[in-house]
């Protein structure tokens, strides 16, 4: 069974484009290529297409674009193509999440998904009706068994607890099935792939039978598709892997036992959360129709990194950093913030805001006649620097890029219409303690370090009042992150943090923190998913709530 | 059987309060009061909670408070409590969305919900386990079906489509129901409570049984409940109706052939949408903590129906209205600011943004040598606004309420960070011929108009540049709004709406607008829907998508 995968990065509801791909793809690889071609899950509308699911000309297009691939395709290996169709009867959600199989000029068969994540960042019982019964191709003698992403997630022996009351992948095996193929589209996380990797190899070995995965790869909004498409053999050793985090096209034949070609891959977390940011940024950069982004340069280490990631992903000639200094701007943060364009090779400006800050008191003097200044001055400068990164951003098509970390967004340590600003936040999802290890990674990566060294030496501060540090109003960094990764990653409740060991007040601190933080995160731009729970479509708290767990000790 | 249902007002995630309030009730009420008590589905956390079910720390403290007020309600009649509580089974989903039945001191039964409806702003399939089988309660030798909300709305012959296999309804009839008791927490949209009442008498009717429906009411963010319990004889008619938009206890004997008590209700949109606007805002800013909020006022329709909500909802004394003129301001506008303001009996400041405008020209005169003048002058000057309301909401503790209405957020007509800021978008969901219909509404409902007559007969305009007017960047509003009520709320495609005999050009730039500006409403506060589909929590669209109808035949 000589199978191609083809490793695709399509673009979301580019129906026309998607499938043009693939066709090129099929065409170049030639009739004789394979006896199977394998696309991953829903490679025709991308994955997730989320609401576009909703508008019925959408899914109607959607078979049409398939049956034309079909039909341009005649003559060639069949083509197993992730798509959706409405589903036809009386009752059950609208659609069905399936893959087609493109042979003979035409949708010859079609198979389901039976398992439909609808937990963290995943909705699919929103949209798609499960699929019943083993879903099994003959091809050329040979029983397929063929099951689409989260079917494959479901196993007794792997999860502490079932989601779902069936397993598909047995019952592929007891329809007779002689090898497994799932097509996916699993999003990153930092560590995923060797989970992954663990789980096929274990189904393989388990039920004695080779067994094949197809993944997505690109950036399509706060989701990062990793690739690494592999393969296992019936002992379950791994015999195939594709590239990380970019296309790749990868042959095998899965009956034989020598193994087929293993891409070089790097699992420590900061190159893989390094590549991810990279990718998703150009993704998302490129995909939204732009070439160029500007970021504002603090001379800290957040948008240094920012900065970082944006000259790799885009280029540095398409990358601007702005440097904004007020009068509490150290002097270091500005030779900084000029040392690391410099190291860049990106273009830099200065607009300082002195002169605009003087303007906004002037106008508010008499409303605020009488009242001591507090934080409301300290937001009014981020928010003059989110509004001139904003004129920058409309006068010159150029995407502005923010830069708050994971653990000021959690704490709401960032101003709302100001440092927030941007049409991505490329690391609202990196822990601070994990943004100076990726920095450090990255300059050691080399050719030579781009983040100069007194970026990490100094005290992190926002800079909005004279001798200003973060840890005025926080706790030390790999304390909080300690705390935020139980709260946030797992769900633990202040009380149960606090059983754990840690300080009730701090605990508690933070807990308060997160949730007062709620409607500054609502409104937050896209971030790019790197942890097992992210800001944005996997979090969905309410906003006008009681805590439930306030320190009642106390 | 003598009823009495508790329409109740939660605050999410409030064990404590909600219990509290409920145990309140049922103590004024009597050890005679009824032989059930009714509150609505899941009135102990309040509905929707959201995420705050993935914490299991909540879930359990969740049935800890139902089993505490069960013991403090000993010796009053049984109470059938909406509330939460964990799947005890090794597979499925973690949760299960109950009724408690408080009796004897214990939660001495438990009813599960069925149905979970997983589309538009709900996601019940992240949390719950379905029950199985008829949900039967015996209580003085009469069977009662339990239903959830959803239960009860899959009728075959009702709904076009069923989106359930299995309806709950027949089976609690056929196991022997002699009424049936559903608890919902069913959110507002214009027209939905006689869509309701159709629907349950159409059940009562054709099973020839009595019906009770408790509803929550109450704004939570996005949604608004409006209350409105009701209940039917078997002849499917109504014979007891709760009050709308607002707390209510209703009691009533369902095999009492004489009506109970049907309170005044009014179904025109223009006071249904009203009444919405001002229980949902009240609501938000009271359960988020705060008595106070601020509306910039342009002179123009939405900002003034934005500040007669405000007062209505917070009493005028707690409203400040903010004039902020440019150069570009008419003479009109600010009169016009000033006599609504002066109506609502509200009191009003006014910062001109001139010196601020010419502070950041300043700032950017580098960078813009030499570029015309175009869009990104006239979102400075909304961003100026923008920055200036927040100023004022830091320093005072008000919640700033932003002003867009649906058609100018579908469109893009609005500037991210600027007039788009806000705690609340409290017309979000109400289309620009709807603001004018409610304002209308508004006026003549007296005692005196508030809104003065010349801001319903200027053209509209941002006043952004000399002369501006809506209409020289957008179609007539009659005419756009029937083409985005197609478009949001119908999910019509471009291509199927010119189908319908709209024109070509008007129908695919409308379109683009919409799709171009996703990346704006991701980042907008949360509006109170009212609609059939509100942009937030119920339109999940990709953003870095490439259009799938672009107009081909051009």
């Amino acid at each position: 069974m000589r199978l191609l995968l083809l490793q695709l990065n399509p673009v979301i509801g580019d129906l026309a484009g998607n499938a043009g791909k693939i066709r090129d793809e099929v065409v170049s690889a030639g009739r004789g290529a394979a006896d199977l071609i394998v696309t991953p899950e829903l490679a025709l509308t991308g994955y997730p297409p989320r609401d576009l699911l909703l508008f019925r000309d959408f899914i109607g297009r959607s078979v049409e674009a398939a049956r034309t691939l079909a039909a341009e395709l005649e003559g060639y290996p069949p083509v197993l193509l992730g798509g959706v169709q409405s589903n036809p009867a009386p009752a059950g959600r609208p659609l069905a999440n399936v893959a087609f199989l493109l042979h003979q000029g035409r949708i010859l068969q079609t198979f389901g998904k039976t398992l439909l994540p609808t937990y963290d960042v995943f909705d699919e019982d929103r949209y798609f009706e499960p699929a019943k019964g083993p879903q099994i191709l003959d091809l050329k003698g040979v029983r397929i068994g063929i099951s689409i992403c989260e079917d494959i997630w479901n196993d007794a022996d792997f999860w502490h607890r079932k989601r779902y009351h069936s397993d598909p992948i047995p019952e592929l095996v007891g329809a007779g099935a002689r090898c497994l193929v799932n097509i996916s589209a699993s999003p990153f996380t930092a560590g995923k792939q060797q989970l992954r990797e663990r789980m096929l190899s274990g189904i393989a070995q388990k039920y004695r039978i080779p067994l094949v995965y197809v993944n997505q790869t690109g950036g399509n909004d706060d989701l990062v598709f990793d690739g690494r498409s592999c393969a296992f053999n019936a002992r379950g050793e791994l015999i195939a892997r594709a590239a990380a985090f970019r296309e790749d096209r990868l042959a095998l034949d899965l009956f034989q036992d020598r193994p087929g070609e293993i891409r070089h891959d790097d699992f420590s977390p900061e190159s893989e959360i390094w590549n991810a940011l990279v990718l998703g940024t150009r993704d998302y950069v490129h995909k939204s129709g732009f070439r160029r982004a500007l970021v504002g340069l603090s001379g800290g280490i957040d948008s240094s990194l920012v900065a970082a990631v944006a000259a790799e992903a885009l280029g540095s000639e398409h990358v601007l950093g702005v440097l904004m200094p007020s009068p509490f701007s150290s002097e270091g943060s500005i030779t900084d913030a000029q040392a690391l364009g410099k190291n860049l090779g990106i273009r830099t400006t200065t607009l300082p805001i002195s002169g605009i800050m003087d303007s906004f008191d002037a106008a508010l003097a008499r409303e605020f006649t009488g009242l001591p200044r507090d934080i409301t001055e300290e937001n009014l400068q981020a928010r003059i620097r989110g509004t001139l990164l904003m004129a920058l951003s409309n006068k010159s098509g150029a995407l502005l890029l923010s830069t708050g970390n994971k653990s000021e967004v959690a704490v709401g340590y960032c101003t709302l219409y100001g440092d927030m600003n941007g049409a991505l936040a490329v690391i609202a999802d990196v822990p601070k303690t994990m943004v100076y290890r990726v920095a450090r990674w990255l300059n050691a990566r080399g050719p030579h370090p781009v983040i100069p060294e007194t970026v990490f030496l100094k005290a992190p501060s926002a800079e909005l009042r004279p001798d200003q540090k973060d840890q005025d109003s926080l706790p030390p960094y790999d304390i909080l992150d300690e705390i935020l990764h139980a709260h946030i990653e797992q769900h633990a409740s202040p009380a149960e943090i606090v059983a754990e060991g840690s300080d009730p007040d701090l605990v508690y601190r933070v807990a308060r923190m997160v949730k007062g933080a709620e409607f500054k995160r609502r409104q937050a731009p896209p971030g790019i998913k790197v942890t097992d729970r992210a800001f944005g479509t996997g979090w969905r708290m309410p906003l006008a709530a009681r805590d439930w767990d306030r320190d009642r000790g106390r």
